[in-house]
């Protein structure tokens, strides 16, 4: 029987704010990107997070990211890699503690906003990400992008890669994403996602932005969480996902 | 035999910042308070003190405070409790990877400035001290000062407690400090710091401001490590406690 | 006529975060206490409420705080007067250069959140706040609570003084607030507010928790803008006053 | 009479922190880049600086950055336009109220780090930087580098544009920087620098790293303030000058 995980980045407030409905959220997915206090996240809903999560076994993941809260971590920094990688490594090591104090443990690290976006050709960035996890943690995997220098580098380090697709993201005929910049590269139709994350669940295919059918293997999908409808979407992908035949569970 | 703790605050700069001469305080203490990221350190800083703390055998201990690094750490916050407990147990955290990383742990927490000051006498923001280090370490010492209401609860939840003293503060008849905004509250004559620190390692005494001996029990002294002189003062008393008979060694 | 001054909260979020209705407040506020980025507020939102404000007529004030992020500026911070007197400058500062921008001035300053509080009863910080807004301005009035060691201070110092009341606060027999923390300190009840604006602006009077009619004179009426229904409220509370003969107008 | 202004980064500490010797500069400089918050500098430091200068007729200028006090600016940041433009004139607004404050007024821009570094090419983000210029005052010329992007478009939107050079810093034979990842793009040699700062103000030329000599037209030296013995050299650069016949006085 094919299975899938279903990860969303969760605890993405910030003292006052909220972005994300944790709660929700966390009855859906079976991975959940902690935001750990560099983009977004804060001690206090960090440790909630982590014991909701913990209750419903839920994997907990680290969300690292660029030292950036007024920017959200969407805006592209250069940091010297020996900074990266200890701030991977220190972001890792905060969500640690909750994840402990609930019983649970960090189960993967995956960058994120711009961060993400940079280690998938960055060779210096995804160099640091890799040393950030090897500090804190060599049996972490690495959550990512397939075919990304991160997940390149991660491998030849010896630590486990995970790979995630997007639903709600146009692909190419080669099986990559479709830059945010272009037009259509966000899949905004409900349906069409629902049953875009069948098809990349089941047969690891997905419909290109031309009308090709293209692979694109993935064992996780990730399901956006800070939009208006985002909850209800994501419980449709996982209610279709098991009518599908397909197991909801977290990556092994 | 007599021994002592002798403990500074270290790793205190920010990013461009430097305030303390880590590499020098860690050739003359045997405990080294590291700032976490919340009133000074970063996490470059934090991994590289852990590493010279680790290579030379001094005790690591995580410095928490407040969230205030324009203050320093300085100002007193009414924070929430929940709030304090989780952030003291996010910085311990952070420091722990760093601690592990160096083929170390992290030893104990002391709080840093105004957070130092308040759990002397706030019962809640004590109490939330002592939540935020059973949350990340049941097994972690507290050290702070005899007396405090910290080191009280943090001995009835079962935390082991370490208490210090101050040869460079003047201490009143009941063994109190006078407070820093009285005259003649700092001790600034070397030759006297380095006696205090004998008589208080040696004897448990010390005098007070008004010429009486009065009893001060500490397993650890405090030496200040921000102020010009601050590190020949350090090896002086250290070098001094040695010569009269006195084992300079990490709390037990 | 009787005429009233209104004003709320604007400009509340912080980056990707989003707390204040601003657009729908602007249609009914005016005054618009305009956050500096301190306790919340990013340079893109306060030139865009500055923008929309000046479009609208609504007066531009600078909504000061204490620099706490994290704590959304509701935490006591004991700031040095120096500290505090220079932040609140800069916060004034950086709000001008927008409402120039748009063709405006900044009007007034208001306090924020846990300094809006202290400086109810503390000496050396409402000295402080009165000593920013020197430095910044003169001319520049003081929006607070009758009563208030900030309003007199700022009195005594020669600032214009603005009062201001809180139709959805329960008040004692003396017209004071009754404090958060105590059962029945904030009315719920819609019809209730509404009633009691009506009441503050044409008698400048309320009936307080122990049901006695009580004085409470102010200027300006504060309106919350934070929570769900805010904006409706807000405008029944406008409409209704202009229904009862009360011309809703910026304070003089 | 040739002139030539100097000009020196200052205010650079953080609360605690302390980098620039703010009073010593400022009796050597004709310009003062003050550091406004965000890769550097507090209310109470920009406060002082904007006094000192004031009274020794010191002109002050907006030392803008990226929001980076981590990183202390020097991180490369994508920051979208809009943000740019505006934290660039929150800066700006801030530092203006100290300098009125002491009775002068900011009297230019300079961006810093690695903010300067980008708007010699970067189209947009020196569009941006022009931008947020014009948002707070069209009548503040923008220091920067001779041939920048930054220049250029600042002198297209009508903003009057000083150019400067680095006595200390090696030229290319086309008069562009050595980029500091090549090995001699620091002069070192105090005695070099002080005859370099001589012939760059008298005939606006200096020796180029492979020995010729090549035109670099600057209305402004830069001094850095930073590094020990910088404020040695600085008094060196101005007594020299004034020996040679140089005028050392604001730029027109």
């Amino acid at each position: 029987m094919t299975s899938i995980d279903l990860n969303a980045d969760l605890g993405e407030g910030f003292g006052r704010w909220r972005l994300t409905d944790d709660e929700q959220l966390l009855s859906v997915v079976t991975s959940a990107n902690v935001a750990c206090g560099f983009h977004a996240g804060d001690a206090v809903t960090m440790r909630r997070v982590c014991e909701l999560a913990a209750e419903r076994d839920v994997r907990i993941g680290a969300q690292v990211s660029y030292r950036d809260l007024a920017g959200f971590g969407r805006r592209a920094m250069d940091v010297p890699p020996a900074e990266l990688a200890a701030e991977v490594a220190y972001q890792i090591g905060a969500l640690e503690v909750f994840a402990r104090a609930a019983g649970a443990r960090v189960a993967y690290v995956k960058p994120h906003g711009a961060l993400y976006n940079r280690v998938v050709h960055d060779e210096e960035q995804a160099a640091a990400v890799v040393d950030g996890v090897l500090l804190a943690d060599a049996a972490l995997p690495v959550l990512g992008l397939p075919g990304s220098r991160l997940l390149e580098l991660a491998g030849k380090a010896g630590l486990a890669v995970v790979t995630e697709a997007f639903a709600d993201r146009a692909y190419t005929d080669v099986g990559t994403l479709v830059p945010r910049t272009l037009e259509g590269a966000v899949v905004t139709d409900p349906d069409a996602v629902v049953e875009r994350s069948v098809g990349l669940a089941r047969s690891g295919e997905v419909v290109s932005h031309t009308g090709t059918r293209v692979e694109v293997r993935a064992q996780s999908l990730c399901l956006h969480g800070d939009t208006p409808g985002a909850v209800d979407l994501a419980r449709r992908v996982r209610e279709r996902l098991a009518a599908c035949g397909v197991r909801v569970e977290a990556f092994a």
